[in-house]
């Protein structure tokens, strides 16, 4: 991702392990792309009705990912508090999105492929947490 | 608001004290626009390489309360644990951006401003964490 | 709206006629929450399968309203021919929106106050694209 | 990208070319994540002063990229003329972005990089607006 490249170039040091974060920015906004085209696929279905709750939650992912995908990404002067508290929220939301999507993952493909997605970012968000409490500056 | 007038004729039961959401909702949008002129202005400044940090912090209280905005306002299928993370994540970016923001206040007016409605958006959203508990359901 | 008072602040000149750039702002965001919540309410209601094209078109005219909003409230180095064109997109997606809200006003109050604001949004567009034109700068 | 593994599964028919839209999704995502990186770059550069306008153009692209991925993505009740409208809107943002970051190319790798994803994304753009023309529904 070419995100990547630009922090590369980025005139600040980076305060983390330096591919864990890149790993988590690519998850959130892979998340949020991928609860996005869920979200879009559910509505489309026959079964509308029994996708109602799985609708729901793939936008809240969405929309957290997306806020969680660019604080993550910025840099310069983060409060790593509020970063912490978001990649909480994140991982919440990435969790109930994961475990709403397995129960059709058996008769709708995306949802199968949305809860594998949100579980990863899931993963990145609790690892990005701890390689912030592990960091000489630490959380406040 | 208009929401108000959208929610009063929502098909589900609002799970919580009404004035205390439709505040909450209020104040996040209300937030979320006001940090993204403040960031601006900030960034029209002479001074501008002093206003760094509140630019920074301008951007994530904007994206965060912009989630939490949708979030909230959503009262279909709600996951009561996610909304009180996402909850928690703004509140503190309302927070630390109003601390940044009241160290600018007195030479720049839209920090001053921008200082008073994080502080209110911050209020809100912990009193709708506080309304959640005392709810019949609950937060899981 | 407390934007008005942070741009009222604002070190940059107003390109424009500040009134009619006002209630764009506010338009815009007020729009973003609207479609959010009556996409979230037609979701919560029986017939959700006859909403199904209502939810998606709320959620396209609440995106572009609020990257709208963002856009238009920035008084920093703006791009004017960027800025007609986004407003240009955001006018379609708040008209197309109306007349979807309008077929479901009967039996859904969301919808028409949905439909109101979205009307209301699209004028605003519409009244700051004249504006440029007229204005010292024009759009290039 | 997994948006495309959720698109293999969706359940309405893709109205367009779909290596085309594919790509155009990927690319708008992507920029969004590039621009938001690239003005969170410029904004930590001891010449944070001259580089002003690359940071707010950066934020508008940014915020139109994410809208129009987010657009693209619904395959479900699509309004093309909506969508088309939302494609010129990001291709001009990806121009005037790409020009700005151009000039700060020789000196910043961050704007490097950024000019390339732009440019990438506004041909995406352009020939996904073709497309759609080329489309048996076409565009109303």
């Amino acid at each position: 991702m070419s995100v990547q490249d630009v922090i590369e170039g980025h005139p600040r040091p980076i305060a983390v392990d330096r591919n864990v974060l890149l790993r988590c920015i690519d998850d959130c906004f892979e998340c949020a792309g991928t609860c996005t085209s869920c979200a879009d696929a559910d509505l489309g279905e026959p079964d509308v009705a029994e996708m109602v709750r799985c609708i729901r939650l793939c936008l809240d992912c969405a929309d957290l990912c997306e806020a969680t995908g660019r604080i993550v990404t910025r840099q310069t002067e983060p409060d790593l508090g509020l970063v912490a508290a978001t990649l909480e929220a994140c991982l919440r939301a990435c969790r109930v999105c994961a475990e709403e999507c397995d129960r059709h993952a058996a008769h709708h493909k995306h949802c199968r492929v949305c809860a594998e997605v949100c579980r990863r970012c899931e993963a990145s968000c609790a690892d990005l947490v701890a390689a912030f409490r592990l960091a000489p500056v630490g959380i406040g």
